[in-house]
């Protein structure tokens, strides 16, 4: 019997599957804390021994970093929620460590791939994939291929300015998309308007969070749906930038914010038909939720491996 | 002896060039009004026959068109110069006029080809080419391979929105590249500033022009030198998007106002280096002048004919 095995890194724990060659499936997943008495990278290698195959081979391991990653060499540049990872050479270690062919991608565009291959993006040949939760990133695929750029680094949709001089994005820079559409950014925003004297039903919180902004706006609360309607202006504004750049048939929202529903897709809607510059743009066009969830980033990387390494 | 055609449909002038199989250099170059007795697509052939070469065969005719173009059907949607053009079958129709293959590319999107095939972008495999005019129009090409999007309609760079509610555009939507960075966008907001009362040389001129701002700030007029580093601020916070997009080697700037060389460049190398989000997109990344000037666009149909049309 022949394996891929797939790994995918988070902010808080590192998820290993293993899937029967040419199936979808997983055999076994297995979980582990980035945190604990080993380094980030021993644990890594921890989670893939406990998925390793006892009846077969391994064809290759193919891995969803966090943060930039140089695809071609499987380096991550850094890991934002990793204290201490800046260029990990991590295709080599793990080349070296288990002996089968190893790939790595960040993780936005490995779920990208995985909503592409196995979810919302079916059969569609230009395809946009935002995933929203607490930061914004995302991937982009342009005539059946993901777009990279020179070093990997490109599909950076969260970081594209949408108000000059606005609210700080996590990477340090004014008025990304990621500082006002993300959770992060909905849930700061509200915040703001409560100590301003906004009233609302939060204001009883003394930690607003984006679920709990959700929450409210579901109950009716005013201050809240404003909250979503602005995160939704903005991320509508960006996705028209984006018809006109990419012109895609589809683009797919992904992420904990995303599953506020139309919350956030009725105002972003809204803003793309207020802002798109040409009706040719909306042709055969749909905007829409993705259908993996938190599985996009190991199905992503599945779809890598079964290309890459076929048996 | 075996020749190509290529012609450039520009606002008032259409331009046909006739060249020999494998050579960069017209053998002949026509010109002709967009406007007369006969229509516009009267006057595009009447052009292309006087190009025609008397001793030869022409292995086929490649187009730069204005506005959006369906590069597949070779259809242009509209021509925002030419009165009355709406959905034209140019590729049909001149197949039928001259019984030899056709090909249509929007007008920027085939000025990147050239300076990547024959100008500043010579060796690149990611590229950004914006041509920076009275508008601003672009196209990229990543991985060797024009992006199109599913329509032909991919690389609309000066559609993009980097003020919220900023000046009206070309287009009709507000604050987008164009509407602040252009001649047009940059002569506007002059005119506002003088109109505003502030002291500038240019106060005697009724009409002000990009040009007439390009002179005085030569001339050390201070709000002719704030016009171009307000146009250059934008114009690099939008090129920071891009390298977050598309993670180019080279983005190359062309058209008229690029012609203000430092004026332009300083501010938006300046505004680059401020809204990058990470240094690694600067990793072999250049930005420089377009090389070809006008002839960007017959240059870019040429390339496109060479690999449409050997031989």
């Amino acid at each position: 019997m022949k394996y891929h095995i797939t790994v995918d890194i988070g902010g808080t724990q590192i998820r290993s599957a293993c899937y029967r060659m040419n199936s979808n499936t997983p055999v076994m997943i297995e979980r582990i804390s980035t945190q604990g008495e080993q380094s980030a990278l021993e644990r890594l290698c921890m989670v893939v021994e406990k998925t390793w195959p006892t009846d077969g081979k391994v064809c290759g391991i193919s891995v969803a970093a966090p943060g930039p990653v140089d695809p071609w060499e499987g380096i991550i540049l850094y890991a934002p929620n990793i204290p201490g990872w800046k260029d990990i050479h991590l295709k080599n270690h793990l080349q070296a460590q288990f002996k089968v062919p190893v790939t790595v991608g960040n993780d936005a565009n490995m779920a990208a791939m995985g909503e592409w291959k196995f979810g919302s993006g079916i059969g569609h040949h230009h395809l946009i994939y935002l995933t929203i939760s607490t930061g914004i990133g995302g991937g982009i695929i342009m005539e059946d291929k993901l777009l990279l750029g020179q070093r990997g680094l490109a599909g950076e949709m969260g970081h594209v300015t949408v108000l000059p001089g606005g609210p700080l994005c996590g990477c340090g820079k004014p008025g990304h998309l990621e500082a006002i559409s993300s959770g992060t950014g909905i849930a700061r925003w509200t915040q703001g308007e409560i100590q301003k004297g906004r009233p609302s039903a939060l204001s009883a919180h003394e930690v607003i969070t984006a679920k709990l902004v959700h929450q409210a706006a579901t109950e009716g609360d005013e201050l809240a749906i404003e909250a979503f309607n602005r995160a939704g202006f903005y991320l509508g504004m960006a996705l028209a930038d984006f018809l006109h750049l990419f012109n895609p048939t589809i683009i797919i929202l992904g992420g904990g914010v995303s599953r506020s529903g139309e919350l956030l897709f009725a105002p972003t809607r809204q803003a793309i038909e207020q802002f798109v510059i040409e009706p040719h743009y909306l042709d055969n066009f749909t905007l829409t939720q993705a259908a993996l969830g938190d599985e996009a980033g190991l199905m992503g990387s599945l779809a890598l491996a079964q290309e890459y390494f076929p048996a």
